[in-house]
């Protein structure tokens, strides 16, 4: 029964087996109502997960928080790699246009090709904003390492014949850097400093 | 949804909120079968626990797997702070008589007294068994600290009433070394070599 919990606490990332045990025994000295409350979040999250139709970010129903606010910008589209990215740049509280989840990077190495990315949504995304006369931007929030600016170069090639304006994030990021570590300041001046994207 | 889940996970000890996302965001890729595994087995373990009438260690029911076990010595009785401890010197496998788990230590600064801890059971236990005419031997295992040795020194006073041997760890462990922390060398190697007991 013990085994079973720390077993089941140790295949989390990062969590060792005596870690594990702490937490198994921490969470056994803890009121049930608590412990319930903890799994019940846990399930409910898994079960009832859905994704954004428009930027693929999770969400309770099938348009995002941001995606359904009228007062932010939906001409405006930050690409970023994954959830944990949006809410980085959103912790920095210098963006208010809208966001593109691409569900990963281009990685050989990993087996990541573009068509296991929402590429293809993003490019439909952008025809039907043009279509409809919008001046659009496009801001390649993507990591400085060479998987990143592989990724965006690609991008770039797919969106470039609509005309939009393609940008960067400013490389105060040091070439190499994970985006998610950057701290709030550095990452929204790279926000407000984006660069046109020079290919 | 994902910030229950996050706020959920971020109350676990020694987890922050950029773990606590990570960890959701991990469990969220995983298929919905090992989540509910991984919140099943922890509610399991909360919802079901019991703790051996005998020495009061986490067991499915009224007797534990080690005080069930004829193959054991039970006219040996180690006596440890908590749980994990038994685990530990489980895993030198050293060792071959039973447990007693205190449920604590005795720390003024906590506010721990002799009576917060299985003391009574532990003397009624070892009444017990010397009254059928049994030669019982107790080992002090506790941490090398002041709290530890005044702990010890509290169950010697109980216990040497009923003229059993007392023996504590041999010191191998580092005076003010924690217990749990130690490599399975040092605790197996400390519980051969244990001494008596000389307050």
């Amino acid at each position: 029964m013990l085994e079973d919990a720390v077993d089941a606490i140790a295949s989390l990332p990062g969590v060792g087996n005596r870690s594990a045990l702490r937490l198994a025994l921490h969470l056994l000295r803890q009121p049930k109502e608590n412990v319930h409350h903890f799994t019940d979040a846990i399930n409910h999250l898994c079960d009832d997960v859905r994704y954004c139709r428009t930027c693929m970010m999770i969400s309770d129903s099938d348009t995002c928080s941001i995606c359904g606010d009228h007062s932010r910008d939906h001409n405006t589209i930050c690409v970023v790699e994954n959830v944990r990215d949006v809410m980085s740049i959103e912790n920095t509280g210098q963006y208010h246009g809208t966001y593109h989840v691409l569900g990963g990077i281009i990685s050989p190495i990993n087996g990541t090709g573009p068509s296991d990315l929402s590429i293809t949504e993003l490019v439909s995304r952008i025809a039907a904003l043009t279509k409809d006369g919008n001046e659009v931007e496009v801001i390649l929030a993507l990591s400085g390492d060479v998987e990143g600016e592989t990724t965006s170069f690609y991008i770039y090639r797919q969106i470039s014949q609509f005309g939009v304006k393609v940008s960067s994030l400013a490389r105060g990021l040091g070439f190499g850097d994970d985006l998610e570590y950057a701290d709030e300041l550095t990452l929204g001046r790279s926000i407000i400093n984006r660069q046109i994207f020079r290919p």
